[in-house]
Formats: structure tokens, sequence, C-alpha cells
């Protein structure tokens, strides 16, 4: 397999595990439901996602870093809406 | 900053993002419920662990081959639990 088409692999992973909170968070938006949702786990991941975002910038991916920055911002309107509707 | 060092940041990040859906599986475990808890998401993201999975494997590397099989575990045990307590 030729390098680009593993890197269109890797960046195909990185679409869908960023994509994947969309749906939680229209979930979230339109039920105004969270029971269930646990916080710690969205905590925990917005820190590791903030670290990953920084692993970016060191290694120079643009990948890594613009993957890392939409998903934090989508973890950041869970987090805001799972502490207004708890 | 070292090379070493880098990679111990991108290992923390991993470890982070791999540890943070165990409260959320122990959350399931304890209340039985999933309200809220969107399955849409975990199906996309499990999608999105295994092309992670795959990449891993394609560039060989032992800590994305590792997050996500851990990963990939904790989803599958999230998916079970949503698809029993729904």
């Amino acid at each position: 397999m030729e390098p680009w088409q593993e890197e269109l692999i890797g960046l195909t992973a990185a679409a869908l595990t960023t994509a994947a909170f969309v749906p939680q968070l229209i979930k979230i938006l339109k039920t105004k439901e969270t029971t269930g949702v646990s916080l710690t786990m969205y905590l925990v991941m917005f820190t590791g996602i903030v670290t990953w975002f920084i692993y970016g910038l060191l290694i120079e991916s643009v990948a890594v870093i613009a993957a890392n920055l939409v998903t934090g911002i989508l973890q950041i309107g869970i987090i805001i809406l799972k502490l207004k509707h708890r």
C-alpha cells in the first residue's frame, strides 16, 4: 500500500471519530436529556483532546491539530449542555 | 523538545482518550440508565476506532494499535449496554 493510501485511511479514521460526537450533541440539543451521559467521561476526554492538540502542534501534523480542534469544540458543547440539563 | 518527550505527550493523550470511556461504561453498569446516550455516536465512533486500528496495523504503530484495541473493547461494552437498556 502507498503511503498516501495509508494516510487516507488515517484521515478517514480521524473524520469518523470526530464526527461521532455530532449525533450526541444534536440528541442533547433536541431532547435536553443528559441522564446516563457521563460528565467524567467528557472531562477526561476533553483533557485528552487538548493533549492530542498539543501533540499535533509539536509534531506539526495538520490532521491531528484540525481533528482535535473540531472534537474539542464539540466536546465543550456537550459539557456545557450536560451541566445545563443535569 | 526531544522526540521521546513528544511521543510521551502523544501516549498520554492516547491513554486519556481511551480511559475516558471507562467512567461511561461504569455509569451504565451501575445505573442501567442510557437515556440521553446516543447510539449513533457509538456506532460511528466504533467504525472510526476500527479504521484507526487498521491504520495502526498499516503504519506498524504499537501505540495506535493498542489504544484503539482497548477503546474498541470499551465501546462494544457501551453499545451492548445501550441496546440492552434502551
